[in-house]
């Protein structure tokens, strides 16, 4: 007899009702009395559990009514509908096999942890109703930015994890290595000789696949990556993990404009595919971690989101700088303070801040024709701040090679980078999602280690 | 005036014959005579070209008509069918507007390159026909991979990049780190000292999702990994690269033959949504990468995949065996060769090879009743040899823990992986697909560096 799965009972229980099926899963619960019992079952497919009442005609009645959480067990029984009751339906019970007892220790009982030390069981953490509405809201979202990608006909390039070009100029990186540390060879002037080295130079983890995506943007046209990425920080913060994951699209004879719709486009895919293919989680989430989200994120769906300049957004907050600790002046990047003004108070929805003064940006942003600010665009969301940002990218090979000399980069690994200004590089424009941040704002949990399967901060390796 | 895209031309012309459209694209080719002149437009989307016709009543005639190759270009004009020549369709330009020109030294010229040339202008390769083919197709696997794993309800897991745990138990593995290499600290004892690194110990760049997929599939039934994986092994072949893609996907109340189900269906899903969504491409490959491709694939997608055990493999084998350089013997690990005459002589058609012996095969494989061979499977394949290994997992404590003992395995840093036995651990399987490997399977290309956007193999971390 094959498993029904309990997704599929609760999608379209009409099938099954009055009709003996098996259905196997993990106990979450066994309540039992002398004479009969209830547990609940949860097999993985779905949020929720299914009610299974069992008899003390069982056989092995007295064993499963005792049965440690966790246990997987196959059940063969009746689904009958139980109206007036809490649950739908329910199995009568005709067989329960132990298929796998637990151990009675098993840290996840049924009293209420702090995500903290689930945290520490990272590995049975997915078995709590919180943590499996998290990762599947996770995986339902990954897809779903691949499908709107897929569906706007971008190709997906896996641009390099190990790199030796460093995109954003600044990052703090890992170093990746097969050199034996105990012993490391030197060169002639007592220097570590990376010649030695597995790939024959000096190789870090990449801190994004902007470079490569553009030159894959001036190929295809329309192009995403979605993978890893690495940040050496030694920051302790709700928002910070040394590994994350990243969505950048890069699309060609295209400029700011193009790259905010796209942006805009692809927010409100998502939500709304994780709305549609997941209300149980939703709506777990907007009653017990984070009240008025689901308001919050069906008014992200339904507005337009507001599009101002930085210099704008300065004069706006000029006006109530004295609402803010921090200093309200045109040149100084905006802080968390400014950036929720903007969007908790002013426009109370997201909103793209254009134009960065160039200082305070990366160098492949394109100059504007005032000289002092660059076609760069956060997106700033209610509630959480800074999701997105991008920008059009500077296609003038004199304007890239002088900026470049102002910030004294070492140009000899971006000699490609530069190339692709060569030889028919048009406008073109892209932007990154923090993708662990968009979880976040999904589903309303507030630290970014319980919402990556295995998180890795500083100090923390574990699993 | 917005750009119609040439996929869009091609796959519905009847929509836009006759009328003014403007496309936007990539010179490929110009030929001019004195009174007109054609270009061969690509603009990213389709892997054809679409011809522009133009003449001297153009105000930017002879620029045009000495365009360097590559440059940008946006073009005005009305699409003409063509019966009776080779393209079904032009467009007669209106206005050629000279959008990014290219340097008349564009390294990518009409001229047939080498393989090996193109690596090393990785940033410009997509641009040529057999690469632009090769990406696309590389773009439309993994969605197919996604797309199909989640139309079945798999939960996709991002697994861990940076680990302390070492999945394979003998992989050579990249060290990640923040020391100072020049200045590393030292323990009392003269050692390295770990505890002062980013990690506070011994971290490494993972060779496997799996273990962590395992915890997660105990948890949701169903569940797939796709990401990086790495390799310092210092080879160079053509099928080796230092950094991989691999899909894993890990099913629990399941056994070896349901993992065998879901590997056959998924070969089978992801070459019928390639051959469908790039027709083109596959064509392209099959007449001028490896003639017969089609056909192969064709007959995959249409056989019943073989399944023998390795003991019978042997005996097949064994009567063969002066065919064979390598010897034929219970207990040895099949040679390529073996592989292929299974594959490509025997069967033609893919093998299921079953039960190994325990010695050849990973720690965590499940121990048969014989207690000499374990759960595993390789799916061979005709022409290229194993593409997939998985197994059923050894759910069993005391025998998972027998076996890492024998295998003199710290079991340390898996604590957890051994709690996953003792908490609902029923039986699970799971298998590994070599993304790249597929890629190759998929395109008839036959070195692993033309099918990675970027490779990194020994001493080589360009771009």
């Amino acid at each position: 007899m094959t498993n029904t799965l309990i997704k599929d009972i609760y999608r379209n229980p009409d099938k099954y009702y009055d009709t003996e099926i098996q259905v196997s899963g993990w106990v979450r619960t066994v309540r039992a009395s002398k004479k009969f019992g209830f547990i609940e079952l949860n097999d993985g497919t779905f949020f929720k559990n299914l009610q299974i009442v069992f008899e003390e005609t069982l056989e092995n009645f007295k064993e499963i009514s005792k049965l440690p959480v966790s246990s997987a067990i196959i059940v063969k029984g009746i689904l009958v509908e139980t109206p007036n009751t809490k649950q739908p339906f329910e199995i009568k019970a005709k067989e329960v096999i132990l298929d796998a007892e637990s151990n009675s220790d098993y840290p996840l009982q049924k009293k209420r942890h702090t995500f903290e030390y689930l945290r520490s069981i990272a590995h049975l953490r997915p078995r709590s109703n919180t943590f499996s509405a998290v990762f599947r809201v996770r995986s339902l979202a990954a897809y779903a930015i691949h499908k709107f990608f897929q569906e706007r006909g971008f190709v997906y390039v896996h641009t390099p994890i190990i790199t030796a070009s460093d995109a954003e100029g600044a990052g703090e990186m890992f170093r990746v290595t097969t050199l034996d540390l105990e012993n490391t060879p030197k060169t002639d002037d007592g220097k570590v000789d990376y010649s030695k080295d597995f790939f024959g130079k000096d190789a870090n983890l990449t801190v994004s696949g902007q470079l490569e995506a553009e030159a894959y943007a001036l190929a295809f046209r329309k192009v995403y990556t979605f993978g890893p990425t690495f940040r050496a920080e030694n920051s302790n913060t709700k928002r910070h993990a040394s590994e994350f994951w990243m969505v950048e699209p890069e699309i060609a004879f295209a400029g700011l404009k193009e790259d905010m719709e796209l942006a805009e486009d692809m927010m409100k895919y998502i939500i709304k595919y994780v709305m549609e293919n997941a209300p149980e989680e939703m709506e777990f989430f907007n009653k017990f971690i984070d009240k008025g989200l689901i308001e919050r994120l069906e008014n992200i769906v339904n507005s337009d989101f507001e599009r101002i300049t930085y210099t704008e957004a300065m004069k706006i907050l000029e006006k109530n700088k004295n609402k803010f600790e921090y200093p309200v002046e045109w040149g100084a990047d905006l802080q968390t303070e400014h950036e929720k003004y903007l969007t908790d108070k002013v426009f109370k929805k997201p909103v793209f801040v254009t134009d960065y003064p160039k200082d305070i940006k990366a160098f492949y942003m394109r100059l504007n024709d005032d000289n002092k600010t660059v076609a760069a665009m956060d997106l700033l969301a209610p509630g959480v701040g800074e999701i997105i940002g991008g920008s059009q990218r500077e296609e003038r090979l004199d304007v890239l090679e002088r900026r470049m000399k102002e910030l004294e980069m070492n140009d000899e690994d971006l000699w490609w980078y530069l190339e692709l200004r060569k030889y028919g590089g048009t406008k073109h424009a892209g932007f990154g999602l923090g993708f662990e941040r968009a979880v976040m704002y999904l589903t309303g949990m507030d630290n970014i280690r319980d919402v990556i399967p295995f998180p890795r901060t500083p100090k923390n390796v574990e699993f």
